[in-house]
């Protein structure tokens, strides 16, 4: 890896296309609204994008050998993400590849098999313009809230409430207020061997919210935290001798 | 559940069976030299023995639902446990049961799968008589080390080292000095949804481990502190109205 | 110590004193309210009252040296407890004896020195009848969550917000969903050398807080999660004699 | 602060003019050595050195205006240290300057401060080479572990042992392996507010530990770590006007 950071936005990108209030948004994916936003920021590399229509589900070897981050959004195929695929990207992240998983990815097979839970959640689409949203910073030192106000709102939002059935964030740095009376543990932090992952969860594909400023600044973060950093001489395990004089 | 701890040992039950060194340590197997020690302690109830051998691979429906605490050892068999069997156990544990992992249980399916991590680590085992480990408290005021001293050693042990690959533990009680040179956390705990697990480091096959009374002592203090502990009304999830008035 | 919990709740008691609308909600302080809800509970020992007004501010080594678990109760009179009885407080703690720091106690001085930190917060008094707070449970395996519905709601409260200048809790139990917009760490809990600290939020003196079941449930819960358990031999610091043979 | 870090080493600086075997170590201080490591490194700016025999004790507002992160050495003159001193630094951490506490810093206190326990441990010196200490990196996915090796040796150290009386880091990056028999919590990261603090053990000052190059790239690291990163709009507690439309 180099001094920059090579990102693959992967994206089911379904939703884009069959839904028009969604395609009006997005017009060639969410992934791509990041991703612009991404490009050319400093200390970013490589911005590609990826997705499940693509050969090998856009996850061959070739593609995640150049990425340092992977940025993830699915929902409604998680089921089609086949098996080995979401085994190729768990071992990534435990090889040290960051990850960042954006809204209704809690439920990717990727995600889940890190966590080790259901990653379930309560959830609800009110009406046509959902509810609003309140993000509040709980880490104020922590390099993903930099530059980030001490909360901010999305007007129209899908509710995600607790009890979110994640492992407890080794770091907390968003909590979520909603309308409609719930909390959410929003931007959460976990290591995980030589990997790094985040989970972000604003993003419902029938909102601009990937045309949100703030929000895109929080991903942005997100995957300067998440970019790989490794010790030297490799992660050794296995029969090892005695590093002392034995008897 | 009752007031009472009911626990199941379940135990691959191996080494005992095969390996003369083993069954001179353990004639009837791992799971009852801990079991006899749990037997009639204040707050366990019954105390079964389960094992790989049995019908279901002693992990039918019917043992689980009278289990508030699982003490899992395996080894050489890991692959034998159906990964149905594993995804019965995880569920199990995120839906309240408390799991005890011993050992080189740390490669088994359940806990590999609850942890999202490949769980490995270094080891050793040198020589006939092994080497020896001291384990030291780290975190004084958790019930797992209640009435354990500050350090405690076991003369003739297998090696664990790190790196192990396992999330941050949510508390680390035990961390394990080698004469050989290495250190390890050997007690660690982890909340998961509604169960908690608690993994613990002693206990090769090759010698007297568990007939050590502070290493018994350790067990039962972890198999109180795993033992479910429930909200009221359940754990709900999924599709939730507003809780507010909303326009 | 004994096999039951010692409880001392002590109480600056001045606003139920001087303010007649405190007074007529609590008559005898909230500290009796509270221990009322304690005495005869299982597992809980002999319940004892303490206040600023008593000799030694009510923390002679008398009454601390009887106590397993102190429950703390101020807001006014925080700058008159003395310095020497924070740092004494704070040494028992350290020591093993269990805090409960409720509501306003979140800038005592022993819970200050104990946190190392501002614990400052954002507030909000509206109005007379105040705001809607409801407290969503995050950590349902967690022993204060016992019996506790996954949210409760309390109609009438002064709010607290985030950020909230504490540590990072050890484990976090609820997070508090307020009527005007906040979010707030509402239940917290800390591992300090051989003690254990709880923070819970609710019980504004102007509000029958301390009467409410649940509230009262959650800090019968703290209680006893925060009782001592000690380690064998000793808390042993200082020169050491190596362990093992040196050249 | 501009986009390098600032960097202040401060330390007592007695013991280097005092015994003539420390002062052939470091003829012009453990802080210079050091600094002359961190001087012209990527993303460090000015390096500055600080004592206790400068005017205020070389922790004047004007010094610390100009500093991101503090480098803290200090071990026979704790006490000399004032309070006002020492609460200065607190706030100063509080409010975001990055603290790197070293060795017999442990006690310092600003560092006791700041964590709100004893931070006592065992130590031990023994002869005139002391023993053996090897590292382990734990958390090999933390931006201080970066270009670390799994283990590095010291042939020649003070031991500390556990228990360290500390709060449990927020991330445990090193644990410390000892000829003697000893383990040790040896690099210890804490968000504190809007400051990060890290602990690192090594540094005995009859001993040519900051001569080393590898512990050197650790403090360079954490000092990189622990640089200020800031919310937008400032760390807002204090009375809050309601952000919803209330009754």
């Amino acid at each position: 890896m180099g001094s920059t950071i090579n990102v693959t936005l992967w994206n089911e990108h379904i939703h884009e296309k069959e839904m028009p209030r969604v395609q009006a948004i997005y017009p060639d994916g969410m992934h791509r609204a990041i991703g612009r936003h991404l490009e050319g920021r400093p200390g970013i590399g490589q911005v590609r994008y990826s997705e499940l229509a693509d050969p090998d589900q856009g996850l061959a070897d070739a593609v995640l050998d150049d990425t340092d981050v992977l940025v993830w959004w699915g929902h409604c195929a998680h089921d089609q993400v086949t098996d080995e695929n979401a085994a190729r990207v768990q071992q990534r992240v435990l090889a040290g590849m960051g990850l960042v998983v954006l809204h209704s990815g809690h439920m990717s097979k990727p995600f889940m098999r890190l966590m080790g839970t259901n990653c379930n959640l309560k959830w609800r689409e009110h009406g046509e313009n959902g509810e609003k949203e309140r993000l509040w910073v709980v880490e104020p030192s922590h390099p993903i809230a930099e530059g980030i106000p001490g909360y901010f709102e999305l007007p129209n939002t899908e509710m995600y409430g607790e009890p979110f059935g994640i492992p407890k964030p080794d770091d907390l740095v968003f909590i979520s207020w909603f309308q409609g009376g719930e909390v959410f543990r929003s931007g959460c932090c976990w290591r995980r061997e030589q990997g790094k992952i985040f989970y972000f969860r604003p993003g419902h594909e029938t909102f601009p919210i990937y045309h949100n400023e703030t929000v895109l600044k929080v991903i942005t973060n997100g995957v300067r935290w998440a970019a790989p950093s490794r010790i030297a001489g490799g992660y050794v395990q296995g029969n090892a001798a005695p590093l002392e004089p034995m008897p």
